[in-house]
């Protein structure tokens, strides 16, 4: 039988001793990377970004062995696959096509025999006249004024991505649109956008595949509610992003317009898809946001064609796998210097572990170990003055950092100390890669730092549109190849599903109660029950 | 020789055995919870709070084993010497008085024979005068404007627990103060408050207790060049919060005040002192923030109190070294129901990973493995929809869920499927701790749950300064608490020294290089090299 995941392959005993090997003391990074040529044997260019990964615990032997995974495990052959819009979400019977998203060929990509692409323009075009007509004021609330609030109304895979591309692109906005954020169902969440917008100029864009979602048709029944309340007419500010047919695309319920999603884009890969695309069209032009899928676009191309050598993504992924499933580090940080980024860990901490985070492998067969780690961080050097102490002291975690060469604002150029506020973070974001690698012993424990920590390093040129969508599609395509090594299906979620149920009798006995004070709950834990007596006056404890 | 730490113990072995013996299907937390005294059994009030933690993984047996823990290792003797003013930072011989910031009772604390508490309560007294002054329009900017937007300059503890406090309790502010943080040394940062604020109307508060932060020192440089370039006097735009007798509480840079800190106050531990009550007074009004104080005073007095069978905090720190040190979990995540509390898992990342990342006892003998775990969160439901996949299949992690019983918002109650918006939001807690406990079988590997997931929840009465105060005192206290456990130092962070010590020599080549461009780095490995040469101009790869 062929191999499909990582523990059959005829080199994961290899591995496992690599990994034994890469303990003794004569591995420890600080000696691994004292010669002159570390950093360019282990560092590469691709699809516009820069990785250097000389500071992971590999030598070039692991490496080789690591490489030899691309063809064991067909790795760039189940990428291509998925670029071609074969079925690979097995579970779900569905293709993966997010790169069809961003996709600016000619060549028809083929789902059932038909070719997507058409449909995919003709959103993009959409997006690209309504946002321009929103921006020039020629689309108006019903009052007559133009937008200057938009609300996206969205969770998870409809929300995330959004805001870390946003906050990201903050600097180019025009000012004129604010953004704001409706995710939770948390009534403090509606609570505090209502507080600070117009509700005369406000467009919210509710976004649902398939506009089922509980949070989101309660809190867009609660914007509706708010804007009749206002004298505002409902239809007239707001758009929906959803599934063709779904309850959001009903003409029996009149919005100003509807975009569709497809079920090949999944929920956590959508940012450039409309889910994405028409809030950001609206916050920054509709050509920013082409300009941020041709970053994606590229990056992709250098995914599915780079040999496995030069392969970012892959190689990351091959890190990752070698870091989680060999070294057995259960976390890794996402640690940018740039606080524009300050969102890229929230959006691959879904990204990531809602695609990886499994235990059953694509066959079917239990995982044990399940796959994914956990995903966590914090902009630099923000993370030093917080939790690096146990970074460098306490359990280790490998780390990517994120650097920019080229800052936006450099009209701030007041030096402190003979540097730049910009240098001073790269002096920092180095010295931090260089102590966690080489850390320096002492007697005295309380000052020992062992070291031997790795990192890689992920430089950006600037931050604009290019190297977002270049950033974007780098971390999804390393999801989605670490899915592949670890022979599990990345694009499913059944793990969601027990809560919800769960949360559907729990919200059926409440509307119960509700309705009749005298309801006795039914069908509930003990536990739950006695939370259910506490909503409605009874104390818990 | 007593025991100080965990692995001294003479239960330690019965503690292994117990892990061992909770592994056993018999002990799956689908049968611990089955009873229906559960509840009542493993859930408490104290301090104001309600903790529930009937789904944690143990039993009578291991319980009663826990506690005993309190009697073998002194644990709250230490914490009323903590109190008391001993200077239990052994490595950097400082008292550890963070609960002195909030005592508002007439009993002396004393450190070497002097009483700190009329200096706390000169401080407090100063910010109550300035925040009236400065929100009734008596004190203004240079130009004679009322002050209507706040600018923290600080970072680490002088950044996340104010940040914390301010978004918990943001619908409590009057809207005329806007706070902004610029934290970060990252220009981006600067540009962006520069961007968000009216220069005339800005007040600038510089945290910083040695003066001496890099980071803190950089943007205080930058927005001082800022205020003189628009034509304003800086020292009628700043005040300062630091330590007596810094760079920062010299007459000959004058400012609008400067604000005393302590050495016995750690900076993660300082959101109850200046550090927070400068900003947090001006966003709230001083009487909001003493209301604060007066919700952690009340858990403090709960944490030295209360007997180890009902102390929450000591129980939770009990859990968490059960969890990490016995049952083997190697991160924890905070999950709130409540969006205010966005920013409670980023300050408790940095509270008690920087206090407990340690990998020496406070005797200075090595720990293997370290102490100290990872901690993460995002709200809920916002989590169900990005890493709860993870969570519910992936590899396990302890949760602490925090609820709210009463919101604010109360005015938008439009309903969906019959509950409210809050309801909801609890019908998903509820679900959610439910589904992790309990599991659900199936023969599709797929949709099949383990369960056997452990968490507890915390109990809010509403989103006052009051409860915020406690929930502050009571992550404190865990925190500290825990500490005591792995017999370690919790107050002192020599982990951060490497890093800085590296960064100040590379930030020296670069200040060379800026004066000189013919200047040769020296003293910097080859990676770190290339970078500075990538900076200047070189390409890296």
């Amino acid at each position: 039988m062929k191999p499909y995941r990582l523990e059959q392959v005829t080199i994961h005993p290899q591995l496992q001793q690599e990994a034994q090997r890469m303990q003794r003391p004569e591995f420890h990074l600080r000696r691994l990377i004292a010669g002159p040529e570390r950093l360019k044997q282990y560092s590469d260019k691709g699809g516009g970004l820069v990785m250097d990964y000389s500071r992971q615990r590999l030598d070039e032997r692991t490496r080789d062995l690591l490489f030899m995974l691309d063809e064991e495990l067909a790795l760039r052959r189940q990428f291509a696959a998925m670029c071609a819009g074969e079925k690979i979400n097995r579970t779900e019977k569905r293709a993966v096509l997010h790169t069809a998203a961003r996709d600016f060929t000619e060549t028809p990509i083929r789902v059932d025999g038909q070719d997507v692409m058409p449909e995919i323009r003709r959103v993009r075009e959409q997006m690209k006249q309504f946002s321009a007509q929103v921006r020039s004021g020629a689309i108006t609330g019903s009052t007559g004024k133009p937008f200057r609030h938009v609300v996206v109304i969205g969770i998870g895979g409809s929300y995330l991505g959004t805001e870390f591309v946003s906050t990201a692109l903050a600097a180019l906005g025009d000012k004129q649109i604010t953004l704001h954020y409706l995710a939770n169902v948390d009534i403090h969440n509606f609570g505090a956008v209502a507080a600070a917008i117009d509700p005369e100029t406000t467009l919210w864009v509710v976004i649902s595949k398939s506009y089922t979602t509980a949070e989101t048709a309660a809190n867009t029944h609660q914007a509706e509610q708010f804007m009749r309340d206002q004298g505002l007419d409902p239809a007239k500010h707001t758009v929906t992003v959803t599934s063709k047919g779904s309850p959001g695309d009903d003409p029996s319920h009149p919005v100003l317009q509807t975009f569709h999603m497809f079920d090949f884009i999944g929920g956590r890969y959508s940012v450039t898809s409309a889910v994405g695309g028409v809030p950001l069209s609206l916050l920054l032009g509709y050509d920013r946001f082409e300009a941020f899928l041709q970053g994606a676009a590229e990056m992709d191309r250098h995914a599915l064609e780079a040999p496995v050598t030069h392969n970012l993504p892959l190689i990351a992924a091959l890190l990752s796998v070698w870091n989680t499933s060999y070294l057995g580090y259960p976390q890794q940080a996402i640690i940018p210097y740039a606080s524009p980024l300050a969102k890229l860990a929230p959006h691959v901490q879904q990204l990531n572990m809602e695609s990886n985070g499994k235990a059953a492998d694509i066959r079917g067969n239990p995982l044990d170990p399940p796959a994914g780690v956990v995903i966590f961080g914090e902009p630099g050097t923000n993370a030093q003055h917080s939790f690096f102490q146990l970074a460098h002291q306490g359990r280790a975690f490998p780390i990517d950092f994120i650097g920019v060469r080229t800052p936006h604002y450099t009209q701030y150029d007041a030096r402190s100390k003979g540097v730049t506020n910009h240098q001073e973070l790269w002096a920092n974001l180095l010295a931090q890669a260089s102590a966690l690698a080489v850390g320096h012993p002492s007697e005295d424990r309380a000052r020992h730092f062992d070291g031997n920590r790795p990192s890689s390093t992920l430089v950006l040129e600037d931050l604009g549109p290019l190297n977002v969508g270049r950033l974007l599609s780098f971390y999804e395509a390393r999801t989605v190849y670490e899915g592949f090594i670890w022979g599990i299906n990345s694009f499913d979620q059944f793990g969601v599903e027990l809560g919800k149920v769960l949360a559907d009798g729990l919200r059926a006995q409440m509307a119960q109660r509700n309705d009749r004070p005298e309801h006795t709950f039914q069908g509930v834990d003990p536990i739950s029950t006695a939370y259910l007596e506490m909503l409605f006056g009874k104390d818990l404890v």
